[in-house]
């Protein structure tokens, strides 16, 4: 048994979904959250930016004595993971592979779609990871930049003229090549599950990243004996590198709880 | 006569509408353009971050021999203006007085509203100077989060039911409210005139906060003897902090001329 917490980080709140996904699938474990909200959206930054940006970001989470780090953070994942793994020697765990290795079991024709942010699709990382494990599968993909501004205006409602007309005009193309299985490749897109579901049917898979992760997370620290005791309840705690006003009512959206945490501001750039 | 280059800045590439108006309204007139797109967007943060920011912003532009710094940003000019010219020597024109000063000499009825990111509403900067210029006029406020990334994806034409949707929820209840005179407190903006003139209907006069604070610039430079040969044609140049890649396709977007500027990259966390 290994009581030290996860760390966890994302660009902003999106990365909270994964938390949620986290207590769900290891309730006993302790998390440490950091949301790097002064520098939000990582989205459509350089590739130089990014890793920086990361490598503050783990320097930060380290502070703490902790087992295992979660990247939350689709846009990290794609551009910054190998990097991160070469420099720390605790597991680290990425939002591409798990998500990818589950697409390639739920598929029966092989034809998986990905939507993430520019800077994830830009990459290419899900498409070369998803080749890698079988280079028959088709892969069509497409950046949805309008989806976390969205989201993060609480525009994620079915009967929203708004978010129901930009979901269409960036999935309808994807349904209609056929693919019978969707990455959701942000953290922010769970929240639009029912939106996504609707648009593309009842025939297509959604895969989230940030579960998948969660479940790999789980499987890392069974096979390295790394998990904490299972009677107990884990707690979480809450950084974030600007203002902390508005923590609670983002952090109730994407964790889809009705709790009061808060957050502790840091300076990143110390980091 | 002083051939020295105006600077300009913004958090991102929305100051190019502030350039627009400085090349129609002072064509002679040098300028250097700094986009802080590797922090883009101001909006939502802390007031010591964006002071931190506004001063490096400031102190990249002076690397060059400027006469004059005008602050397209509108978030930078509601909360840290006062600090940069207290400690800079050179006039400094920010976004919010010039098109105050604009609106009461329009208004008829002394309804004013004032649209914003959340930064600049919540700083109640806009609001105070309307005050200070006249106690008897009455402020309508709003801040409209969702214009600035769906003008950034190109959601400005008449017909596109999702700008229509947005612009008509944050609009209607102003219009509503009998205001005839609203500013337009952000340089993301100017590019919804024809959205936001179709829902305020034509008695409500439009004034826009980068093309004001252009005339004022006019007015300060003649004033202090500072203007150049007006028989030249000025010439541009343009610095970002993060990926030049799509710079020409949203200077295009945002100067509204078809031409081929290229922008150099510069680290801001040297400044």
């Amino acid at each position: 048994m290994d009581m030290r917490p996860i760390g966890v980080f994302d660009s902003g709140l999106g990365g909270l979904t994964a938390v949620r996904s986290l207590r769900q699938i290891l309730p006993e474990e302790n998390l440490i959250y950091f949301g790097d909200t002064a520098r939000v959206p990582y989205g459509g930054r350089a590739r130089e930016t990014l890793l920086k940006y990361a490598r503050q970001d783990v320097r930060f989470l380290r502070s703490f004595d902790l087992k295992a780090i979660l990247v939350a953070c689709g846009t990290v994942s794609t551009t910054s993971l190998s990097t991160l793994r070469s420099e720390n020697e605790l597991p680290i765990v990425g939002v591409v592979e798990p998500s990818c290795q589950r697409a390639l079991t739920v598929t029966k024709n092989k034809r998986v779609g990905i939507i993430a942010t520019l800077a994830s699709i830009r990459s290419g990382a899900y498409e070369a990871a998803l080749r890698r494990m079988d280079p028959e599968v088709e892969v069509i993909s497409r950046s949805c930049p309008l989806f976390v501004p969205l989201v993060e205006n609480g525009r994620i409602e079915p009967g929203d003229v708004v978010i129901e007309t930009v979901a269409r005009e960036y999935l309808e193309p994807m349904r209609d090549e056929g693919i019978d299985t969707l990455i959701l490749g942000c953290t922010h897109y769970p929240l639009l599950t029912k939106i996504i579901s609707h648009v593309m049917g009842p025939d297509v898979t959604l895969v989230s990243a940030g579960e998948e992760s969660a479940f790999e997370l789980k499987r890392l620290l069974k096979a390295e004996g790394l998990r904490a005791d299972e009677s107990r309840q884990g707690e979480a705690e809450f950084y974030v590198s600007d203002r902390v006003e508005d923590f609670e009512r983002i952090a109730s959206l994407f964790l889809q709880e009705d709790l009061r945490h808060t957050a502790r501001r840091i300076d990143i750039d110390q980091y």
